[in-house]
This record gives C-alpha cells, structure tokens and sequence, in this order.
C-alpha cells in the first residue's frame, strides 16, 4: 500500500544552513533503504515536505520528524492513497527556492506571504505543483 | 480565504478623465498592503470592476467603494469563492477601452450598448472576460 | 433576455429573385435598430431563417413575418433562450446557395431534397450548421 | 413530431368574462380536430397558454392566434420537441385561479405580480407548474 | 433577476434587545415595498441575515445596511442568481435562538462558538439551513 | 478547517483494563478545550481511533499519541478535510466491543482477525462504520 | 445472444379473427422449440409483435414473417441485443386491446389513431409498455 | 426517420465473382430511387452490408434481400435510428478485400477467420469500421 | 485483497449424490482454515461456484479444483478483486436446486436449458444472482 | 467471447534460460492453433505472462499452465471478457528485460523489487504496460 504524506512545520528559529544541509544527507542516507521517496522544500523558516512509499515506512518515519526538536507545529497537508508515485526518482529532493515569486503567492493566498497554515491543504498542493513545475530540484537521487 | 467580487456601478455625470485616473492611483497605493488585486474597466459612463483578495479585505474595501460618492448603482455582479486568483500580478489593472466593438456588445445583449444592468452575471463575466483577452490591461503592477 | 428562433417556410410560387432582395434589404433597414440579427438561407423554394435577438423583438418581428404573404407554412424548428448570439456579426446575412449538394442532404435526409418540414428541429440546425459553415454569407452586415 | 409551445400575452383592456368564455369555446370546438391540447390560464389581464400537438399544426394554430386582436405583446416563453404530451386529456383546460397566492409570484419573481415578460421561460415554466398542480383545471375535455 | 445574499456581521457592544426589535420593524415596514423576503438571526453578538429579492433592490438595500452604525465588520458569506426563493412568505422572519446547540455548532466548526468569520460561506449555508429547520422563525409575514 | 484522522495501533503487551479507562478519562478531560472529537475502538490489543476538529488541534493532539508509550506502530489510515464532523456529541466515545463478530470481520478481511494493516484505509473505514452502527458508543459526551 | 425484435405491419383488409387465432396458436405451437418469446398486439388493422430469443432464431422468424403474405409494409422500430427478456415467461401473450384509449394514443401522437410508422421506435416502445402495463396479456404461456 | 441496417449472410457456395458484380450493378441501379446508400463487403463466403436510408424504404429492401436465394442465414447485426448517415456519398461502395489481415480478425475473434455469427454486434461494427477505415471503397457513387 | 472468483465446470458422468455431499463436506472442513467462503451450486450435470477469501488462498484452492477428476472443462465466469465478501457467512453454502425455473433459465439464455459456457460472465452473474436471492442456501455455516 | 488473463508465478530456483526458452518455443507451436495470443515476462526469478484469446481456450491451456512443475504458487492478477485483443500480433512474445529499471519499480511499489503478489492487480497491469511500452518485444509471430 502506498501512500503521500505532505506537511508543513516552523523551522526553529536557530535553524542554520548547515542543519538543512544535515537534514538532506540523513534523509539521502536513510530513505532507500525504506522504500521512501520524495522532496523538501525550505523558505523563509517553513519546510514542506512531501514523502511518498509504503504507508508503514512513511508512518514510522513521519513519527520520528514529527518528533525532531529541529522545527515545530508540525501540520499534515495532505495524505492519500496512492496507485503510482510522483517523486520515484529522489531519495529526497531539494527544491531550491531563493525567493518566492509574490505573484505566485498571492494566486493562492490572502497575502505575499508563503503560509500554507492558512489554507486547504488542495491548495497548499496547487501552489507546491506550481513550485516545482518551475523551481529546479536538486540532489543525488 | 479567497473571494472574487465583481460589481457594476455608474460614474456620476461629471467625472472627468482626472478622477478616473485619481481612483487608479489610490487603488494602486493602497491595494497591497491589503493583499487586493483586480482590474478596472470604465467605458460609456459605466464601471465594471474586479476584485480579488481575502474575504474580509474585500468586503472592507467594497463598503468604502459602494460609498463613494464618485458612482452610483453600485451592483454586485458575481461573488464567489476562489481557489486561486485570475488576476495576482496586478494591484490595479487599467483595461482601457477606446470604443467597445459593437460586435462583441450584441454577442452578449440586445442592443449594441454596454448594460450589466440588463443581464445576468454569469453573461456579464463572459463579455468581460472576452474583452479583457482582447484589450490590453496597463498600470505598474 | 436574447432568444433565437429558426422557422421554415414556402415561398410562394410567384416570388421572383427580386422579391428576395427586397426582403433582404428591409430586413438589413429594420433589424439594426430592433437589435436583431441573423441569416436568411433560400433554396428550391424554401425559407429557412435564423433570428436571433431580445426575447420582445423577435416576438414582434415574428408574428409580423407569419403574417406576410409572400410565404406560407411558417414553422418554427428551434427557438432557444441563448447566453450569446452566433450571428452577432450580420443583421441579415444571406447564405448563398446554387445548389444544394446532394450528398450533404441525404446526410440528413430520407431522399436529396431539403425538407425541414419531414425532420426534427435538431436535424434541420445540424444541416443548416453545416451549409453555413461550407457556403458563403454575404450581405453589408 | 409532437411539440409544447407555452406564450404569454397581454388581455386588450375591454375584455369580459363573456369573451373568456367565447375563446374557451371556440378551442374545444376546434382543437380536436387538429390534434391539439393543453391548458389556457387567465389572471389579472395576462393569459399564459400551454399548446401541444404536431409541429405543424401548432404553428398553424399559433399564426392564428399571434393575429388575434383580442391580445397583444404576444411572446414565446417555451418551444420544444416532446416525447410524450403533459395533457394529453384536455382539448382546452381552464386553469382558474381567482387571485393568485402573493407567496407563490414571489417565490418566482422581483415583485408579487404576475410578470412572465420579466422572465425566463424556464422560470415561467417552474411558476406555472406549480400552479396547475395547485389550481383545478376545468373544462369538458 | 432574483438573487440571495447571506451576510454576517458582529452588533455593536452596545446593542440592547429593543434595538433588534427596531430593526426588524424597520425591515418589516420597508422591505415589502422593495419586494425583500428573508430571516435575521441574533445570537452571541453576531448577525446573520438572508435577502432575497430583485437584484437592483437587494444591492441597494445592503449599501443602506453595511453603512449602519448599529454592526461593524459586515462580510458576505453567499451571493447568489437564485430561480426561486426560500424565503418567500417572510418579509423578514426573525430566527429565535436561546441559545445555540453546542454539538450542532461543533459539527460545523472548529470550537463549539459561532464564528462565521472563519469558515467559507457554503459551511455558514449548511448550518444556517439546519439552524432554520429546528428553529422557529417569528415575525408578521 | 476542519480535519478527520483515523488511525490503528497496537497496545503494549502490558495494557490492562485500567489503563484504557485513563486514556478515556484523560481524553474527555482534555479534548472540549481543543474543540476535538471523536470514538476510541479497542479490541484484540488493537486501537482504532477517529479524530475530528481543527486541523492544528487534530496534528497537535495527534503528535502527542503518537509518542505515547503505551502503543506501537501508530499509522494513519485516513485523513481528510472535513465539511461536517460525523462524532460532533461525542468529546470521546467508546465503542464498546466484547467480541467481533467473526462474519463482520470476514466480510472485510482474508481471515477473521482484525488486522487494518492489511487493508486499505477505506476498507478499514467501511468495517469501522458497519461496526458503529451496531455497536453502542458510551462515555459521558 | 439474445435480442429483441419489435416491428409493426399492417394486417390485410381481409383478415378475420379466426385468422389471428391461428396466427396465435401457430406462435404457440412453434415458438417453444425455437426458444423464443414475445407478444402480439393487434388493433385497427395494425400488428405490433415483439421477439425475444437467440439472435439466429430471432432473425430466421423474422424472415418467415416478412414473406406472411397476411400482413404487408412490415417495419423494423426496434432492434437490440439484450442481457435478459422482458418477455420470457409467454411463448406469444396476446395483448388484448378491445379500444385504445385516445388519451393514450394522444399522448405519444398527433392524433388519436395508432401510427407507430409516423413516430420513432423508442416511441412506439413506450405507448406499447404503457399499453402492455394497463392490458391484460393472455394465451397459454 | 433515418436508419442504418448491417446484416451478415452466407452467400451460396455456387456464386461466382460475375454475380457478385449483377448485384452490385443492380443496387447501384435501384438505391438512388429509394435514397439508400451503403457499402457491401465480400469475403471468404461471407456478405456483410450496411444500407442507410429512411426506415420504410431499407425495410422494404431488407425485406427483398433477406428472400434473395444467392444467399442464406441472413441476420442482423445492427438497427439504429441515426441523426446522420455515414455513407451519404455512396449508392453502394464495394469494400474490395483480397485477402483479410489475420492479426485485424483475430484482434476481434476467437480464432483468425470471419465469423460475424459468433461475435456481437458492437464488435462486427468496430471490425467493419477498421475494415472500411484501412480498405479502399470502389464503385460509381 | 480479497478476490472473489466464479467458475462452471461439468461433472463427470458418473457423480452421484454422495460425492457431492462429500465435495462440500470437504469444503466445509477445510475452507475455514484458508479464510474461504462461497456457495456451491449443483444442477444438470453442471457445477457453479462463488469463492471468496484472500488472492493466493483462492488461487491455491482453485489450482487443486482445476486438477480434480470429478469434473471437467473448468471456467472461470468472473474474476474480481472486491472490497467485501457476499458470502461471509458460508464457509461454503449449497444452494438447494431441486428443479430450475424455466422462465429463469429462458430470462437470462437462448433456450430453457443451463448453459453458463454460451454466455458471458456478467450474465451468469446475474441469473446465479436471482437464483441465490429465490433458493434456499443450506449448510452449517 | 474473448478474454485476457494476465498471471504471476515463481520459477523454480533450478529454471536455466534454456527452459525458458523451451517454453516460449512450445507456446508459439501450440497457440496459434488455439486461437491464443499474448506475451511472457521473465525477470527475477517471477513470471507475468498475459494470455487473450476465447473463453474456452484460455482456460483449458491456463489449467495445464497452473500444473507445471516449471513453476509455483501461480496467481491471477486480471481476468476479464475484452472486446478487442492488445497482442493479437503475438502468438506469444518475449518481454525482455535485462534488469528492471529501479524508478520504475519504486512509482509502483513499496520497495525496488519486482513483487506482483504485494499489489493490486490494477497496479501490476499498469506497471507490466509501462514495461511493454518502453521495453522490446521479440519473437517471431
Ligand atoms: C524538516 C525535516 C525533514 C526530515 N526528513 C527526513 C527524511 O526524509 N528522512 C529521514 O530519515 N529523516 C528526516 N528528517 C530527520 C528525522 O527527523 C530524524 O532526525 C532522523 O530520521 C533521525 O534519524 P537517526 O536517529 O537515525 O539519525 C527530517 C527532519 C526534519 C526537521
Ligand atoms: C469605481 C471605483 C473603484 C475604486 N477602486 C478602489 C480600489 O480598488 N482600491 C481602493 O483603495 N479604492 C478604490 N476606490 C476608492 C474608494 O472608493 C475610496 O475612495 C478610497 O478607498 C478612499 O480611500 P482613503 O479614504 O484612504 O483615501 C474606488 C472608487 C471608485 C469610484
Ligand atoms: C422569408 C422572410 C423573411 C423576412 N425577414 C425579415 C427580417 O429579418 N426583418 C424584417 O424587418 N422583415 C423581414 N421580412 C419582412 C416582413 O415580413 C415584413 O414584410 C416587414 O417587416 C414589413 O415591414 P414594414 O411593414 O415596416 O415594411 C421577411 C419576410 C419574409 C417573407
Ligand atoms: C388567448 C387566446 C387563446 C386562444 N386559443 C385558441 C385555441 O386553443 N384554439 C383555437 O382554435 N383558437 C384559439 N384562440 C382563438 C384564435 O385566435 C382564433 O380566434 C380562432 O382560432 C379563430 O377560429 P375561426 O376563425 O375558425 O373562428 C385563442 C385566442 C386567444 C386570444
Ligand atoms: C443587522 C441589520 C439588518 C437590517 N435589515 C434591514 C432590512 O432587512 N430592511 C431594512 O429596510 N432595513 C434593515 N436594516 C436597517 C438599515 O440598515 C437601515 O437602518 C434602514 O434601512 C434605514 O431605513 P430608513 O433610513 O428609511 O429609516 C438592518 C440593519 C441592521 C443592523
Ligand atoms: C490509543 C490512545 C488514544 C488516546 N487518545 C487521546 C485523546 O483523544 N485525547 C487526549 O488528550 N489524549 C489521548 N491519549 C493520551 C495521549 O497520548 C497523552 O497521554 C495525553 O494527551 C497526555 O496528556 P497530558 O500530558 O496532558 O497528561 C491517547 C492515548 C492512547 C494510547
Ligand atoms: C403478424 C404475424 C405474426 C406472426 N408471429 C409468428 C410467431 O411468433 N411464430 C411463428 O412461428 N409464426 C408466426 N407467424 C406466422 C409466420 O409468418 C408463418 O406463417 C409461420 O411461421 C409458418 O410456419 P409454418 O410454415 O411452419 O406453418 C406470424 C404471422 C403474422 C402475420
Ligand atoms: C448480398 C446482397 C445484397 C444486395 N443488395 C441490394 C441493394 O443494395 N439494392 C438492391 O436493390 N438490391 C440488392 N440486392 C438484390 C436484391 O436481393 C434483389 O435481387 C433485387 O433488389 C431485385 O430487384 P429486382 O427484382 O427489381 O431486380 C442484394 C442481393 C444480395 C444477395
Ligand atoms: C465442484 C467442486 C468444488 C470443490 N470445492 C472445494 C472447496 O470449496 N474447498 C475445498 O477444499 N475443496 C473443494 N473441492 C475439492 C478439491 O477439488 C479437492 O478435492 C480437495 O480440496 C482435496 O483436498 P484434500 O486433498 O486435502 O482432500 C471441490 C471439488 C469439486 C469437484
Ligand atoms: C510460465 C509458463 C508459461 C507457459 N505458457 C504456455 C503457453 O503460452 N502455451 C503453451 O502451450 N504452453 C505454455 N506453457 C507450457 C505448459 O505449461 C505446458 O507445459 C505445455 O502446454 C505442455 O504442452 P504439451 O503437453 O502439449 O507439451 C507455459 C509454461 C510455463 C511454466
């Protein structure tokens, strides 16, 4: 049974590059050998992340993210049943976002402001699809 | 939570091309900082216009315009709940009309004159989308 | 409310080519300022029209078109409440046909002779949509 | 090919209860013979009539009766191909309805009047149907 | 054109219950005239009210309303072309709440208290239709 | 927003009666203040559990489950935006099962065991639903 | 494969009752052994019969009827592969009609005659359900 | 009324190609008159025709072939009312088939000859669509 | 994954009533253990079988049927992957058939005798399912 | 009555690629003659082989395909009645693949590892088409 899991959480305000950069080469490290797939993405001080493999891979693991003191309020998105998955082809994908496009922003939200607490997560999806149709995605997969 | 508010009004008799564009210019300021976005159409004495944003914002900003002693008739035309916007890359867009193509206003009415008041919303939004494709829209975004 | 209404109707044996004219051009004087548009298709005797306008002045021009003597048998085919015109351009195209090909009536007939009278009102706008898309509309619009 | 054709018309001021009668009788006497029913309903100096029959003789009787100089503004609210006739039991049913219920125009319209020219024929269609299903309808059939 | 507009908006601290009763004379005095129907509710602070009528006459009628001294922050939660009322027979019922239903509240929001403000238009529908259906609606007709 | 979390668990080995009781009365103490609720399902040292309320109380409360050492392998079997809540009475109620009844389980599974791991979520939804029904659900609301 | 098969013919004038019975009592007697079912209808000089069976017995029938010089200008209205008889439990049920019902003839025709070669096949299908579901069917099954 | 009719014989094993071509020649001769159009296909023993036109005169002609002693087990495959013809350009086009592509049978068939007798309907037509779509059609229109 | 699986097959000639008893006294003895339920249908010399259960226990009991010398020409009629069992209650039912009806039997095929191997899966589907829902179905269960 | 049936199995841990290849030349002697159609795939110690052609045929070579010690726990994954053939090319050809592209398994599995028996049949045919798709097909026909 597959499943996709996308959340959303604060990163601690202390959060350097370098933390975001261990958080990478953990999940690279760890993810194949559970079956897990996906991407993150980090901007000003919210990750999203999308995981996709089987539903008890992606539960045990979502309980331990759920749990790293590295970020807080951790919100899920999005989780469904899936038949196929999106991101076969990344162990964990970064999505490389210097700077949020306002408009893209406002086409989903109230305000220029990246906050997917504040809306459905179909939307939170609609604006992620559109992130990474256009941002490129990095890493070794 | 997004909503588009599109309404028809009648510019007093005596408003010159100044004060259309004093209303543009202060539509421009103020927008923004309310997350508002939109575009307004003035042709033959009648304005048509569209605004996009969250809810509260704009029905803060309807009520200040629907007391503008500038217009008369205020009408709303379509009110609805949006998942995204139509127009995000303008705070105030100007589509400027020379002289509406009598063509594209028999499409739509009886007579070849411009009359919102005449017809239902949904056809309303069906000229001014086709008119918005086919004119062009100018303001600093 | 825009309607559109097409009828058929014999012409009466003695109309001669400038008769037709005469029609054509009274309509193409009168139509503008009813806000009525249309075509008019004449073939082998026959009249077929479409109106297409505010519900009030299609009615009146109709019920004076019934009563005129230079054709018999008027019958509607389709009337219709519409969001938007096809003819918006013409206020009284003149679809010119020579002669009807045979094989795009036995499309839609029992036997190659155009007879609306022995066909459903869909039938006869599913040939008609077809002669116009094929023959010529000409008239000052 | 079965038809339902449904117009409204406006009642010339001089007309008595007399001459009601006089249409009704006429309608008896002659629809059967052409294959024709349906219901005529008469309210505050408006008639609204329901025709059915073939296409042909309908729009022989409607010429007929688009000329009647007992009524005026006469206008299609209805047209359309039937499997199957509504009243098939009645060669001229008399809605009667000595003062129409207040709630029940409104339910359909701007104002408690009885304005089917303000209308869709739809809408006019819904009002009606209900009020035959409220109302009696007389006559010999 | 009938159409239906819900709004919500919060009554001024100061609003003691002879106030409400003012404002439902004043609606049941005027609105007749302007062929209004519909229901106000009051409960915790907050109104919600339903107007239903010819479109011109309800925009003009909420111009008035969303100037009133006596509520702030009036936002419209539906806006809609309607083809028949619901509230026909009321020129304006008055929704009598004791107090509201703590589950009925919850199966609709996120915490057992009324707040309009923070779900989309369609939930506020949804529990106003349940509220309507249990409760009973007062006033003259 | 509101959000239903449905998920299973398998309680440690040492659980007793007891302990069930206090998670129920911890949970009833608890969840009124988070606006949450929902049914608890124990049986063959298995939890089933659906929460319902807002989407930040539903991540937050479920957060803490899932770090409770009192059961393993937590993993959500549905999760989805809600219009309504289905379990609005209920701040924690207990579906009370002495035995499963081997045809129930059967109906939904390969062999008579309750095993949700081993079917998808909307299996295990319809098995949960049927089981609701015939059940009683106790516990002061 | 089963179908159906339902024509119309027109009897010749000289056909005599006895003639029907030993049409029916031929049905009866060979019917059985070809597998196929149906009923026969006749009024007014007017047969209506329905077929059901395997396809080649279907149509190997069929062909002996078309060349029964007791009837002429036999008509196919409707042919159709099926999944299950209407007709399974009469070997030939005679639809008994002593008079037709004008009401029910009008209500599927122009006029109060039966004419199923004036009208399309799923017409006549439904006046032949109607009639078979107020008639009776008899002969021995 | 417009119908189509595709029926499958077995020719005598006597006839030889010069009857084939008498056939031909005579459909070519007597369908215009009855404004029938179609295409006849031979192969391997095996006729199958579609005839198009309106529903008294293909019946008629049905009725003639079905006794034609040049072939026998004359079923039909297909009867539709149809809004439009497919072969309105062909008295009788000859689909002219050396030799049958073995993969195109046994795409639709058990095994890799013509057998129309043993398939339904809906899959003779979509083999004879794929046919007529990939084989030349021959014969003065 | 449940799968439910519906085969015929023939019985070889010499099977007597004892055998059939000691087939389902097998079944019943060994289908629990395998979590497989069904019903066993026996008449005419033919067997029609339901089983239910998971995809490999159903798939290994088949393989063993398919092998076993008290019948022949084994096929499967319907093969689908199911969300929930018709038959959770019989380890394996027989439904009791003492002489089939021939309108059933007529109903669903060209002639009144059993013969799922002429018709297609769907169908057998249906005319076992009116079969189950009139017979009786015995067996512990 | 065509159908497709698509199947699992594990060879036997002794199978070399000569058996493999005996038991492609032994299909492709014996299918045509049964009218039988299809391809094999052999990777990683599991067959997927889909076998079309009519009902009867399919499952008389499937009973003996099942008894052949060449392989074990072979399991359906799809069967159903098709309308028209995929392979009707193929008396049975050869899928092959070198190693199975690792993203290609992950879109579809839990894990990177070929296991029909873990998955729907659904998802095993959408993965086995994506095979077909990019991978070669070799054999003569
Ligand atoms: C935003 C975020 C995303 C993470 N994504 C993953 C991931 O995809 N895979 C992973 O193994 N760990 C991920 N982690 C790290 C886990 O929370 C946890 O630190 C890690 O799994 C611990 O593994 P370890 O205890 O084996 O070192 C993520 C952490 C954060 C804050
Ligand atoms: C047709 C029309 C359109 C208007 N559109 C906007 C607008 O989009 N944004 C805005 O701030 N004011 C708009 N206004 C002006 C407002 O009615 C009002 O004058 C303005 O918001 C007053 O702002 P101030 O009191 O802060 O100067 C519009 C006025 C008219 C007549
Ligand atoms: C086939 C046919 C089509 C006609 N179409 C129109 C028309 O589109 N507009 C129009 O004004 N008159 C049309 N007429 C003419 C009217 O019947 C009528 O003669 C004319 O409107 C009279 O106008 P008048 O009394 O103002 O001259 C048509 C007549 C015929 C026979
Ligand atoms: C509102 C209205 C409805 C009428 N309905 C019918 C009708 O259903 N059938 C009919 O024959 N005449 C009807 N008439 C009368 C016709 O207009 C016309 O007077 C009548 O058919 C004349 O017939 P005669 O010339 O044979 O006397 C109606 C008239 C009016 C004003
Ligand atoms: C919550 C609320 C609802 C109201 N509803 C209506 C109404 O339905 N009809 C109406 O005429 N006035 C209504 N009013 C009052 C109007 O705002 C306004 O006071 C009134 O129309 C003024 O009329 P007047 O100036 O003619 O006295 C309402 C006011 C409030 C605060
Ligand atoms: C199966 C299960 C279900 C639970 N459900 C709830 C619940 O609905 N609400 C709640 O507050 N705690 C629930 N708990 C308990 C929490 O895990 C946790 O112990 C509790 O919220 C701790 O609260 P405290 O730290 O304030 O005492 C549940 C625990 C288990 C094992
Ligand atoms: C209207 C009509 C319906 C008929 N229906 C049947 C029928 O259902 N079955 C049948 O065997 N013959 C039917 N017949 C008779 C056949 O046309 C034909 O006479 C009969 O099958 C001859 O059989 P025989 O040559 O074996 O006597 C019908 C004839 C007519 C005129
Ligand atoms: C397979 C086949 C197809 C035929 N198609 C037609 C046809 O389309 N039109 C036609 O008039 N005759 C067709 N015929 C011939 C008729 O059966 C019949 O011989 C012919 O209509 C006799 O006409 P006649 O008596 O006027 O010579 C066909 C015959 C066969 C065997
Ligand atoms: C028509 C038919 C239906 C059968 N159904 C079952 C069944 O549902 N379960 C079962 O265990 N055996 C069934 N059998 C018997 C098996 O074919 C086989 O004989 C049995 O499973 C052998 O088990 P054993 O070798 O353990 O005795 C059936 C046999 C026939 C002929
Ligand atoms: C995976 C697999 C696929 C097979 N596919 C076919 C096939 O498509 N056609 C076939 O005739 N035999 C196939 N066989 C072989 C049959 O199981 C069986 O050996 C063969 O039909 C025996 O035929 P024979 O007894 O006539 O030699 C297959 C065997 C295996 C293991």
């Amino acid at each position: 049974m597959l499943v996709r899991l996308m959340y959303v959480s604060r990163a601690v305000p202390a959060l350097d590059p370098e933390e975001l950069q261990a958080i990478l080469r953990a999940s690279r490290a760890q993810n194949p050998a559970l079956g897990i797939t996906g991407v993150l993405c980090y901007s000003d001080g919210i990750f999203v992340q999308v995981l996709e493999g089987g539903r008890s891979a992606v539960n045990r693991l979502y309980a331990r993210i759920v749990g790293d003191p590295r970020h807080t309020e951790v919100e899920i998105l999005v989780y469904e049943e899936i038949a196929e998955r999106r991101f076969a082809g990344w162990s964990m994908g970064q999505v490389s976002v210097a700077r949020l496009n306002p408009a893209l922003l406002l086409k989903y939200s109230e305000t220029a402001t990246l906050d997917p607490y504040a809306v459905s997560g179909q939307v939170s999806k609609a604006l992620f699809d559109e992130l990474v149709a256009t941002a490129a995605i990095v890493g070794q997969s």
